[in-house]
């Protein structure tokens, strides 16, 4: 592999998808799901059962985002909108868990752990290149989450910037027209073969890490767009590795 | 002074000017005037005047793009037409100094140096409140300032993002709302009586940092909008002192 890399163009910046290649949405939604299930009374619902659920709404409420003619709605409120859809078809009501709790559940969206490589990884990747995020999530969402768990962005791009969300083209067009530098400049980093195929349509360079257990071992939903990327490594510190930072 | 702070709500997060607040644009930019004028003949222009009289046509600029009916323009792009104005005043012919030299000066705002204590005010600030850019200058031009002087920004908001130059009001509300906090939440610091006025009538809290030697120790141009802000402080580490950071 390094023989290949040798020959390959660097990009001039690297864009990160964030949920799920940079932190484990699952483990810290299900673990702050747990508290609440068991106050509302309902142990019966497990908490990262609860999590796969309300990420299941996402790709579709993005979507239908993308497709409505209502303007750009936040990542917070679309969470928000998931929620209260999933609560009710769980049978909890609106007195059960009010407005305040359900807000505070939308927010340990900004409390996502990293992966154990990812600090430590992006720490070294900015020596070299500007790391800048490609998320969907907010930039409210970002900057807390940023904050919390040491996340060194030199920038907090994506979605809300380009007022569209990934997969459209505008979200990875926008974000290295921010950067001043071509499509083919940019390298997007994803856990998620869908998420590159829309970036190397778009024109980015593309760079895979896996996390086999962001879906808590189960296998991932986009694996038919699986397919051969420009960057390949196990890790953040492994791609840093392969990029000579 | 410590006395009335004390009973003064603190802002949710800072945002800060950066050309003249942060950075020392004029030495800078002086510095790397005076090898190209060395390099065309052209010692008898004083490299400080030069910056001075590139800096002289900001504000005009600014306010022209805002009332232009053709969309945002970056400032990269209004330094380069100020520049070349300046060159064309100054008898500096276009083959005399090509697109090359010309893009390599507007990129000299890219490279300003930091005032003595902006990184360390900084970095201490930001251990107690988000701090965010509310700059005119593009998003490139500050991720590129950030990573070459080490300023510890946990996002850059302000013009590109609002699509809006200060001081109009846009600019000031869209990093607020960028931010997730009301207006009145987010502080503007800021070395600009005009800068502090607009943000303070578009509903900011404001905190003055002066400046003297920006204009190399003439007198700022905008003394007309001087009163009294929430916070004053004579450096960045000297607001972190007030602020109990």
């Amino acid at each position: 592999m390094a023989q290949s890399e040798s020959n390959r163009a660097l990009p001039k910046a690297l864009a990160f998808d964030v949920f799920g290649t940079v932190v484990d949405w699952r483990t810290s939604i299900a673990r702050e799901v747990a508290p609440v299930l068991l106050r509302i009374g309902r142990s019966d619902v497990d908490c990262h059962d609860f999590a796969d659920r309300w990420r299941a709404r996402y790709l579709p409420a993005l979507l239908a985002s993308n497709k409505s003619e209502s303007g750009f709605v936040k990542l917070d409120s679309l969470h928000r909108t998931m929620l209260d859809a999933l609560l009710l078809e769980l049978g909890v009501e609106e007195n059960t868990l009010d407005d305040a709790a359900r807000t505070d559940l939308v927010h340990a969206w900004h409390r996502l752990d990293p992966w154990p490589d990812s600090v430590a990884g992006l720490t070294r990747l900015k020596q070299r290149f500007p790391i800048v995020t490609l998320s969907n999530g907010n930039i409210s969402l970002m900057i807390n989450m940023a904050r919390r768990a040491g996340l060194p962005w030199d920038a907090i791009l994506g979605a809300e910037i380009a007022q569209a969300y990934k997969p459209a083209r505008q979200a990875y067009l926008a974000t290295a027209a921010a950067l001043d530098i071509a499509p083919e400049e940019l390298c997007l980093v994803a856990a998620h073969h869908g998420d590159l195929a829309a970036a190397r349509s778009a024109g980015l360079m593309t760079a895979f890490i896996p996390r086999p257990l962001e879906y808590g071992g189960a296998p991932a939903p986009d694996l038919s767009y699986k397919q051969e990327w420009e960057f390949h490594a196990d890790s953040l510190t492994g791609l840093a590795d392969q990029l000579g930072c």
